[in-house]
């Protein structure tokens, strides 16, 4: 279709300086943020408030066209690209914050507004944001609502959807609803929030959140344990988390990721012989609990840290595992969650599946999510990628742990989801969403 | 219509002494908690296994006749009373308990089993159940999924949808969907478990939950604090939750409440002369932080007590409100949120609203959770109650804190959902239950 009138109309919504036709201007946009998912807009619209998102809504729903909205765009599984005639709707201009209640530690902000935003804007009060995670500079509430985003806290926290009080969203034919009051009891009906959150665009478009914010620790610490095996290291966290009152971070890196940051980054060791798996443990409180970690890292090697900066230097070889691997080539990465009690015949299954390809494991032990990373394979040739899924699948698993299923793991969703459940989704977008026109392609086969 | 062949058919699914169809034998089935509601039934059906309510539901839709799921009938809004003419499905048959992970610290357990039951189960297993409440021997876990059960534990462990890693539910065509994996990271898709948690029993039928439990803390601490007002008690459960690591409850009760225990129960009081209000803060951890404790009671009057006896003393004038209230007459219960920051001024307001009559304001501080009980009206009387929930409304609150609408609020839900939002939910109830089956009448109204 040609696209002169709705971009006209687009034009008097925003203004014409915030619709971008040029192609040109759209990389930024419409290539992810692994460069491997390539999509192409009719038009980049910017709105600047929520109620601009809703005319710009009406008027897409109006023509019959489709929109994909867009936070940071740091999806890893394509699902904010756009397929050839949809309108992207960026949200990065909607980053006002307020209002802010320091009795109750909540924060409302719109959807474009950064992690890194909202850690800034509590600074000091008392109170800070639950979840954290790697790509805190440009990934946005919005987004990180949309995707139910995960990150090193969750053992602690929850994901996100535990730590969104309420959103405010435009539905695909520009009505808006709205649950910004902070209640943290409301039982007065379906959870349109808990909906809405990890529905990656396909439901609605959030446009401003009400933040549950939690007290701010005094003091942090942290600990690498060295464990003999990945089962050793699921009994380590197990017991950190029953005897470690105030664990926030159970991360594990295996020894070839180790060594790798060392190598590749030229990282200071943590330990100068890498153990098998190194389990970080994360705590944050007051009055750190001596004996019991005395008790936790007894006739062990580790390594423990109090201030900020050594901290930072222990994160360090967790934090850069993807940027330590990229520099070996393009790794096949698959985010997905095993049940703890399989989880280390899970990564004994993986290794042989995938030999005799680099393999390297790392995650977020208290939750049973694992980062499988192989570099050998062609990029392109999702072959393994379909073996790894498969394998998580028949160990009960998830095929998608944080990151969502988007474009690229739309093809394998049935591993993790019945028909059933599958067929439930087909019937919660139609009623939400009749014409498809909300990501397209995303999560479900598009409409018709 | 007769239902002559649906009973037979029943009886064939769970054998004939499980279908009741004595009217003199529905009575716990028909009345509810309050016993200010009363239905009446076709039938009751009393299914043994999941399977077995999967057989039922589906015999129920190839009749046509509706159906009320309910657990212990304990709820509070007439969410499980049927109408004439339906088969209510009694779940307390399903009392099947496991698996346990006592690595990731998860259980298993069929819909009827009791939330006293649970913590029973993993007693010495290191973990416990994060959500308590006083109805605890006869609530049974579906109906706590159903209704979203809160309780005393929500400011640190949040509502039962929080605890609920997944279940499993019978869908209104008989279909079955399943999520008892127990991945605490799962993005594929929307949050099935978390729409039907708090669905009131009108998208499917809850008859498994996957349970996520909470390190077993092993100190536990109570006390409560004298405060001058509303508004002063807010602040000092704000400063607690701020300053104290391991606040797990901070509940609330009104100067007339405390006396009321005292002289209606004849408790012990917690103070001689009973403060405006009183504020309880329960502690639990590893290592009590008594210098956090001195700096948050100083200059107040404060009561404290660490052993279990002492600390079940203490509770009880909190516990056993309800119960005290009741000996002064039917009162209109109201349980709703306020948003902290407008909740002192709310009590002032409710307290000019209900004079002359006798007002008991107590509740969940941390949550901005108040039970308003209102002794004197005609209990059958609905004005002040619809006068008190218009005032939460104009204070922007929920007019269903942890109820639920059920069919008693239900008249009342367009004081907190705007016209968007209840179309959306007629919507989502159209997708799961395009016919109407399931628990007509109550949170919407009845379809056709």
């Amino acid at each position: 279709m040609s696209g002169a009138p709705l971009i006209a109309r687009l034009g008097e919504v925003v203004g014409a300086e915030h619709v971008l036709t040029d192609p040109e201007l759209h990389e930024q946009y419409t290539i992810d943020w692994t460069r491997r998912y390539r999509g192409e807009a009719l038009v980049v619209v910017r709105p600047g408030s929520p109620g601009e998102v809703a005319a710009v809504m009406t008027a897409c729903a109006d023509a019959g066209v489709a929109v994909v909205a867009q936070g940071g765009n740091t999806g890893l599984v394509a699902g904010s690209v756009p397929d050839a005639g949809s309108v992207v709707v960026s949200l990065r201009r909607l980053t006002a914050v307020g209002p802010f209640d320091p009795v109750a530690g909540q924060l409302t902000v719109e959807a474009g507004v950064t992690l890194a935003r909202v850690a800034e804007e509590v600074r000091g009060s008392g109170w800070e944001f639950g979840v954290d995670l790697g790509a805190r500079e440009t990934a946005t509430i919005g987004g990180m609502i949309a995707t139910n985003a995960g990150g090193v806290r969750v053992v602690r926290h929850g994901s996100m959807c535990s730590n969104v009080l309420g959103v405010e969203a435009v539905l695909a034919d520009g009505r808006v609803v709205s649950r910004l009051g902070g209640l943290v009891k409301d039982n007065t009906g379906y959870d349109l929030t808990g909906l809405l959150c990890g529905s990656e665009g396909t439901l609605g478009i959030v446009t401003r959140a009400r933040l549950r914010l939690v007290p701010e620790p005094p003091e942090r610490f942290v600990v690498w344990i060295a464990c003999e095996s990945w089962g050793d290291a699921v009994a380590v966290a197990s017991r950190a988390r029953r005897h470690l009152d105030g664990v926030d971070g159970l991360e594990a890196v295996d020894g070839a990721g180790l060594a790798l940051t060392e190598s590749a980054l030229g990282l200071a060791p943590v330990f100068p012989d890498p153990p098998p798996v190194g389990l970080l443990v994360a705590w944050a409180g007051s009055g750190i609990p001596e004996a019991d970690v005395a008790e936790l890292v007894a006739g062990r090697r580790s390594v423990a840290a109090i201030d900020d900066r050594e901290r930072a230097r222990l994160w360090a070889p967790r934090e850069r595992q993807a940027e330590a691997i990229a520099r070996l080539g393009v790794p096949h990465k698959l985010d997905v969650t095993v049940p703890l009690a399989g989880l280390a015949a899970f990564t004994d299954a993986v290794r042989t599946l995938t030999e005799p390809s680099a393999l390297f494991l790392f995650g977020h032990l208290g939750d049973g999510n694992l980062h499988v990373n192989v570099v050998g394979p062609d990029p392109d040739d999702v072959t393994i990628d379909e073996a790894v899924l498969e394998l998580v699948a028949a160990y009960g698993g998830s095929v998608s742990a944080e990151h969502g299923i988007g474009r690229a793991k739309r093809r394998w969703l049935h591993l993790s989801r019945s028909a059933e459940e599958r067929a439930l989704f087909g019937a919660i977008k139609a009623a939400f969403d009749p014409r498809g026109l909300l990501n397209p392609g995303v999560l479900l086969d598009p409409v018709g």
